[in-house]
C-alpha cells in the first residue's frame, strides 16, 4: 500500500493511492501520523478499500504532495553508512552505527520550494532511504524482530549546510542538518510489503546531471540491523522516521558545486518514488 | 506565574501554580504546550485567575507532578557551555554554540523514576537552565529579540550515558542522550517576569552529597545569544526547550561515581524548583 497527503501546507488530506487513483482517508483519521499507525491505521485503511467505501479524490493530480508521515516525533539520522560516501567525506568507514538528530519541524513536502539558509555557500543534497517506524519498540532481542516495528519506507532527502554542519558547529552535525524545508520526505510511504528494502536503487540529479547511484544493498548497517540497534539507545516511537544515511556522490566531495538559488534537486528510490525540489534564497 | 502538570503519566492537568494553591486550566486547555503558549496561553491563564473562575485543586499536594511542558517539538542542548565543565570534560571552552539534540520522548516528569539504561556503566546527572519557546523564532535580528520569544523556564536533568554518548557514538553526542526518562523537566515552567535567567543558582547532589553548585551567570554564551544564535540555523517553535548547558561537578570529571541502581539525584535552580529521581535497573 501507498499512503500520501494531498493538498495545501496544513491542510493535507490523507490518501491511499492505488495505481493513479486516490482515496481519500479522511473519514479514518486526520492525518498519517503515529497515532494512526499505532492504532492499526495501515489495516484499516486496507479494509476500508476493499469495502469499497473510500471516495476518490477527483482532483488529486492538482494538488500538492505533503510529507506521507506528519509530525514525527523524532527524526534518527545515520552517518557515514555507505563506504564510498565515508571514503568522499574524508571519513574511514564507522564501526558502530553513528547517530545524530534533525528537528522535527525540517519536514517538508517532496516537492516543495527549500529556501537556502541565510549565509549558506555549502547547501548539499543527500538522497536517503527513510524508514517510518510503526510499533513502539525498545530493546529489541535483535534484528528480526525489526521488520515488524516498521510501517513503511520513504524516499528522503537530508539537506546538509556543510559551514554550519563541519566549520561553526563544533563537531556536532545537527546545526547544519535543522534549517528550514531541510527534511524532505515522500511522495509515499509505501508499505514493506511492496518494496524491497534490501535492495533499492536510491539516485540523484541536480539540474539534470546524475549525481549519485547506489543501492540499499551497499549500507554497512542494514535496515534491520539499525532499528534494532538504536532500540539499545532509545525508543522508538509510531511515526518516527530513521534517515539511514546517503551514498556517494553529494557536494562535500568536492566533486560538485554545493546548491544555489535556481538549481533543481531531483532524488528517486525505484519504488518509494520521485521528488523534486527548487532553491531560492531565504 | 508557574505553570505545572499535575497527575498520572498521560492524564496529567495543566495547572497554575500561585504560592502554594493550585488552579485548574483545563478550561483553557487540555496541555501546556506549544499551541496553548502560541495562543497567548500565559495571559489567558492570568485573566482567568484574576476573574476568579478557576477551580482549585484540592488534592494537588498529593499528585504526581508531570513536566511542566508537554510534547515539545524539540529538545536542543547546548554542548561544553560553562569553562569550568569543559575543562573537566578534557575540553577547551567552545568559541561557537554547539548544539545537539535529545530526542523529545526523554521528557519525564521531575521526580519520576529513572530506569538505568541496559549495559549502563556511566549514567550520569547534569543540572541545566531550561529555556522553552513561546513564540516562533526565526533569523532574529540580534539578542535583545530573543526574551520575547521565550515562555518561560525551567529545571532541567540532562541525563547522559558516557559510554554511549563519547565511546560508541563516533563522536556525535546525541546516542548517549536520548534514553527513556532523560530529560526530567520541571517542576514548574516559571514566566521570565519572575526569574532571573541572567544569574540563578544552579545545584545537583548524589545521595544527598553536594556535586554541583554555579550559576548562569558562568555561562560562556548566555541564554540571549543562545536563542539569537539557534534562531539563525533552524526555526524555533513555541514549545521547544533549549538546555542551555551543565556546570562543572558531574561524574564524568572522574570525581565522582556514576549513578547505580538505588542511588537518588536531586537538582535544584533557585526560583524554578528542585527535582528528585531515583534510579533503578531497566
Amino acid at each position: 500500500m501507498k499512503l500520501v497527503h494531498l493538498g495545501p501546507v496544513g491542510q493535507e488530506k490523507p490518501a491511499l493511492a492505488v495505481d493513479n487513483t486516490y482515496f481519500d482517508l479522511s473519514e479514518l483519521t486526520s492525518a498519517i501520523d503515529g497515532a494512526f499507525l499505532a492504532a492499526d491505521g495501515v489495516q484499516r485503511a486496507a479494509e476500508a478499500h476493499a469495502a469499497g467505501t473510500l471516495p476518490v479524490i477527483a482532483d488529486a493530480a492538482q494538488l500538492r504532495i505533503g510529507s506521507p508521515i506528519s509530525r514525527p516525533g523524532s527524526i534518527v539520522c545515520i552517518g557515514m553508512n555507505y563506504a564510498a560516501h565515508a571514503a568522499e567525506s574524508g571519513s574511514a568507514p564507522p564501526s558502530v552505527p553513528i547517530i545524530f538528530l534533525k528537528t522535527a519541524n525540517t519536514v517538508a513536502g517532496p516537492n516543495d520550494t527549500v529556501a537556502i539558509p541565510r549565509r549558506s555557500v555549502k547547501t548539499d543534497w543527500e538522497v536517503e532511504l527513510g524508514v517510518v517506524i510503526g510499533k513502539r519498540a525498545s530493546y529489541l532481542d535483535d534484528p528480526t524482530q525489526s521488520i515488524d516495528h516498521i510501517a513503511g519506507f520513504v524516499t528522503a532527502n537530508d539537506l546538509s549546510e556543510r559551514t554550519f554542519q563541519l566549520e561553526e558547529s563544533g563537531g556536532q552535525w545537527s546545526k547544519g542538518k535543522s534549517a528550514a524545508g531541510f527534511s524532505p520526505l515522500g511522495p509515499w510511504l509505501v508499505t514493506p510489503d511492496e518494496f524491497d528494502y534490501r535492495s533499492a536503487r536510491l539516485r540523484s540529479w541536480v539540474n539534470g546531471e546524475p549525481r549519485q547511484d547506489s543501492t540499499a544493498a551497499d549500507l554497512i548497517f542494514d535496515v534491520d540491523f539499525l532499528v534494532w540497534h538504536l532500540s539499545q539507545y532509545m525508543v522508538l516511537d509510531p511515526g518516527d522516521v530513521i534517515l539511514t544515511g546517503t551514498p556517494e556522490g553529494v557536494a562535500l566531495s568536492g566533486r560538485f558545486p554545493y546548491l544555489k538559488a535556481g538549481d533543481v534537486c531531483e532524488i528517486e528510490i525505484d519504488g518509494l518514488g520521485r521528488q523534486r525540489q527548487e532553491f531560492i534564497d531565504a
